[in-house]
């Protein structure tokens, strides 16, 4: 059955003649195999629709939000009281003092919290915190890591100044070496560390953190009076119910939440220790809607479901036998996929697949059987998926694998992507 | 009867121990007087009551969003039902288009439209397409005006760098001399003027848009090439159900919006016209939440309202009633007090006021007859309020008149606002 997405190409025209370039930012498919929908209908539990009404089994969970489910009972119920006693007003509720004992009630290093709307905002307020902290400017971060999207961390450098991009030093993921060379450059102005939880730059394997680098940056915070900063807005709560670093024994001064702690109601997070307190009480950082009380609701309600349920566990042995299933089923077929990060946010990346035309057939394969994997970014699990649902997504891969099979000697290379091979 | 904002006290101690300072951003109330309330249980309609229980008609509106009424059913059952459908999900629905044709379609310079969640992300939106068309650095603006909380535009320097601050020329607002030489300055790297659409600043007087300086501004940019940015953040919708600037005849090529658009749902806009396209195409912004659906059903029901209701021509004349009113028992008690900006968006100050000794006990003896008032902060008028709501602040008025006179002789010091003599 060859599909039409004839709902999603005239959405897509329309959109051409009012949003730039049709669509903008992490959720614009223009780098996606063309099959890909660009627009989306509904969601409930672990499944959407595209905009022609295809059901999908989506791994991409939003690109994290989803933790939940769409569309979670327990957590809108929560959202709609609260939006109808007050939501946006002149001030905070007790809502946000409930809410901030709440994380740092469960977050190990936290003692206080911020809250915002974009991961951006927390990673920028982790920037300005630390600088007025040490009243230092430098910002030593690794390359290729994301912290979002704010003309001193947007990837692309578009429109963006070199002041923008000012008194950063870059070094390399888990590289000891590196970390320290990038912190003697920094010489007496080494404001903070910043550190993704783990290395889940898009294109690329993912890299777990190294305990020896998490603790290297540790010990190089402290001894020059810079703050540690791991940046959790996107792995957070899928690898601890605490800072993920707590897995490898290290707890930041900050940490920088968002996407999926009020299950995609919007809402952000810049949690810090005490040595941090006072800096962060005198920056001027807000927003029109940083205080309104039925996105607090909707992670009040999260998080219990955070420490009161086994969801971690279960995406954990959801992910692990998508994983073994998937190793097995590729192996089987003669391809070697490489499966990185975490179990519960996957990246799948084809051996010798270097403009990615393997994985984007592959990919390809998989929606057309009713599944969402991403080809370059990593993928996240969430609580509404079953074992049936894994099993689903197993028979799928198998049958993509044949479909790769029979495709792969003649594979085109994919244009949009040769920028890869460069 | 003195009251003890009891609730109040215990949530401001229990606040101060896991937020920094207690609150941050512009709804902490700091620099307010002693009894205003910090946190706030409930809103309807023109209407609030704080976390004691004391129902208070609020002319703050929430420093803007509130436009329709605090939970108004038409727009809260827009949010919800789509909410039910598919709000964040991993890429947008339907809605993110019609509401770009929809607010396109009102605002008459606008060709295209992108969303996100703060009027900081709008603002800086703005100065990177602005750098990406013109690929020149420099923004001219106007001393004192407020684009958001971002490095770059943040009023308080704590924790900002100079390079944060970098590529930046400040003019006096009105006073054409004044830009003509900051474009001057700014050379051949003038890539955008940004202007408030009218002086808003806190702590002193509104001024309307002289219609010369905001030509002025048009011709200077067209002449060199920069792009016209107005910021509509703040004003949007409660001067015109356009750019507010149309109400002088000139034209921006960008404009932003937030705060009231979806009535305190969280979503905010850039909007632009074909001259800024294709730049506004290449720069990378996003956000985790900046394309969930249910803020953009209640947009769409929000602007359905603003272009099918009369409520500007309301807001309008209970401003004007309003203002009357209060000039008449202003001055029947024996006091200059200034009235300034819009009618729908008034700023009070006292004559001979310099540290707002006099405007704090009027605003205080408002609070206590059940009418929030905000000292030195333009206030905003809702569509949901009566002439009976606007007489009933006339009434409490009356009598803070008289308190402010048996006090006036007496009144100390306010030492926190000590910095406005200096």
């Amino acid at each position: 059955m060859t599909r039409t997405n004839s709902v999603d190409r005239a959405l897509r025209e329309r959109a051409e003649a009012v949003i730039p370039g049709g669509m903008y930012g992490h959720q614009a498919v223009g780098l996606l195999p063309e099959d890909y929908p660009q627009f989306f209908s509904r969601g409930e539990g672990a499944r959407l629709w595209d905009a022609d009404g295809r059901e999908l089994l989506d791994f991409m969970c939003a690109y994290g939000p989803n933790l939940f489910g769409y569309g979670n009972p327990e957590i809108n119920a929560a959202y709609v009281r609260q939006m109808e006693i007050g939501d946006t007003l002149t001030g905070p509720t007790a809502l946000m003092v409930e809410l901030a004992e709440a994380f740092t009630g469960m977050v190990g290093h936290a003692d206080w919290a911020m809250f915002c709307k974009n991961g951006t905002d927390a990673t920028s307020m982790a920037m300005v915190t630390a600088r007025a902290h040490t009243r230092k400017k430098t910002i030593v971060m690794a390359k290729g890591a994301y912290h979002g999207a704010a003309p001193w961390c947007t990837p692309r450098r578009v429109g963006i100044t070199p002041e923008d991009k000012a008194n950063q030093i870059f070094c390399d993921y888990n590289d000891v070496a590196s970390l320290e060379a990038a912190v003697a450059a920094a010489g007496d102005d080494l404001a903070a560390i910043f550190a993704a939880p783990l290395k889940h730059d898009t294109f690329i394997d993912q890299v777990l953190p190294d305990p020896e680098y998490a603790n290297r940056a540790r010990a190089l915070a402290d001894e020059s009076g810079a703050l540690l900063v791991v940046d959790d807005v996107r792995a957070g709560l899928r690898i601890a119910r605490d800072c993920s670093w707590s897995t490898v024994g290290v707890e930041p001064d900050l940490s920088t939440w968002g996407k999926c702690f009020a299950n995609g109601h919007a809402i952000s997070a810049l949690l810090g220790n005490n040595k941090a307190r006072n800096a962060a009480a005198h920056i001027f950082v807000t927003g029109s809607f940083w205080y309104q009380a039925a996105p607090m609701a909707a992670a009040l309600t999260t998080l219990k479901l955070v420490r009161e349920s086994d969801y971690l566990e279960r995406i954990d042995v959801l992910g692990l036998r998508l994983r073994d299933g998937l190793a097995e089923r590729a192996s089987a077929a003669g391809f070697g996929l490489r499966q990185t990060g975490p179990v519960t946010m996957p990246l799948f990346l084809f051996d010798d697949d270097p403009d990615l035309r393997k994985g984007y057939c592959w990919s390809s394969a998989m929606l057309e059987r009713g599944v969402y994997v991403h080809p370059f970014h990593n993928m996240f699990l969430c609580a509404a998926m079953t074992e049936a649902d894994i099993d689903l997504a197993l028979d799928a891969a198998e049958g993509a694998f044949k479909v790769l099979q029979g495709a792969a000697p003649t594979l085109a290379p994919i244009e949009k992507l040769a920028f890869l091979l460069a």
